[in-house]
């Protein structure tokens, strides 16, 4: 890694100078939020180490008061999450509020009829966005994203759902990268340690669902977009071409969960084609 | 206008060739659909002119059973609109379901009491959207976008709500525009005729809220935006300060609602900074 680099190096090494990058984020958080004039944070806290990450990096950037976490469980949610959740809330002196969501989804649920689990996951993190964004609106905040970069390139959440938010510190954070972050941050064991999971159903993991470990996959990651190896360099690291190629395939298959809605270019200067000033431009 | 130019000259006017604009509109969503392997489109359809437009240019590009319009009236949602919307489902001949969306909106309202109309408002919006998200998996189809160019830059809309879709044909046509479209492509006239409204609340009225009448916005957008002219020639054109001011203000302050999320930069790729490959790289 260079020195004094952060983030991930052109080797593909994930290692990471959790002094330097805490510093960097929480910069980040600051000046977002001063460039909207806001004061607040919004976010939804699983239990889980992204979201503890990304709101103990909010705890050292902003008076804990002005963060207000929301516990949004449906009623599968693991109690321990809840309980982690809850331990973060406590450590930190942040605000929060505890929503059950499954009336919520429920109703949705009843226009639907039986679906499979992947729509009820979609339902189940549409409806937390929605309270989310409602939240910022009467706290005059904005919303903390919690989705890191592995998630993010495999596509792993869903559109106007989990994954989306106003800024989001933790999106260029590989999950091995923070689980070595939380641990500088002081994040409860409990957490840390617990397997990975996005709690959408009983005993869902997250490395059996995508057929990948993480410590696998952050490798092969950092070494296609960061280092941007070739395919052979990747099956000389060690990678078996067909991870590879399934892998790749993830990427450019879910990369309509990371770019805009498509306009049609009709006239001189359209939205997402000419017209694409950064979001504080002139203010 | 230059000549054979569909959408906005240089010198801010908005004549649009309906016949060359329909052609353009049509071939965007059978390419964006052939990209991504589908055949479907799920649009929610609302009883307004924007909609129905989109739902037209959608008839006359793919077999209409393969269009699944959604009716998504809440409680106060006009009856006009209701009645409007199943008459072009009765014109065109395409799939719908109407879906009472009061229920769902009332369970969100129970976790956070009594709101303002624009939270209200942006509840309504959000639910829509997952249930058009929802019924798009269901259909194996993409939500069709049917918000118009001057809603887009005026930020009259509810981010992850009705600004939400997967490719929107009609994302780059001013609202005069749409009017001028929809006569030729045999919109209702009831629809073409009747006052805009978001209709989230009753007697609603676009041009009361935003403080604007669309044809007197849309001539200085297209100025301001289009043909690149100052302040000072647009008060020249005829506009008042004032308007000027206010019309630009909007667009800067809603820029938010035209971008992705910000994501903290640390690596050497970043998505949304270094990577950011269109939807169909690769495919």
């Amino acid at each position: 890694m260079t020195k004094g680099s952060p983030g991930v190096a052109l080797d593909g090494s994930l290692e990471l100078d959790p002094q330097w990058t805490t510093k960097i984020l929480s910069n980040f958080i600051r000046t977002e939020l001063h460039r909207t004039g806001l004061r607040d944070l919004v976010l939804g806290l699983s239990g889980g180490i992204d979201s503890a990450v990304a709101v103990y990096l909010a705890a050292r950037t902003i008076e804990p008061p002005r963060i207000h976490a929301c516990l949004l469980p449906y009623r599968t949610s693991s109690e321990d999450s809840l309980r982690d959740a809850r331990s973060v809330v406590d450590d930190l002196g942040i605000d929060a509020e505890t929503i059950e969501i499954s009336p919520i989804v429920d109703g949705f649920g009843k226009t639907t009829g039986e679906v499979d689990r992947l729509r009820l996951g979609n339902v189940m993190a549409r409806a937390r966005m929605t309270l989310l964004y409602d939240r910022s609106a009467a706290h005059r905040a904005l919303v903390l994203g919690t989705s890191n970069k592995t998630e993010l390139l495999l596509g792993y959440g869903t559109l106007h759902g989990d994954l989306a938010s106003a800024l989001n510190p933790i999106g260029d954070l590989y999950k091995t990268q923070i689980r070595s972050l939380a641990e500088h941050l002081g994040v409860p064991e409990s957490i840390r340690t617990k397997p990975p999971s996005a709690d959408l159903w009983p005993d869902q993991n997250d490395e059996d669902e995508l057929g990948f470990r993480y410590e696998e996959v952050d490798r092969l990651l950092a070494l296609l977009i960061d280092a941007r190896v070739s395919r052979a360099t990747a099956i000389e690291a060690g990678f078996s071409a067909g991870v590879i190629d399934d892998v790749t395939h993830r990427i450019v298959r879910t990369q309509f969960k990371r770019k805009l809605s498509i306009i049609a270019k009709i006239s001189t200067r359209s939205i997402g084609w000419d017209f694409r000033y950064p979001r504080d431009w002139m203010t």
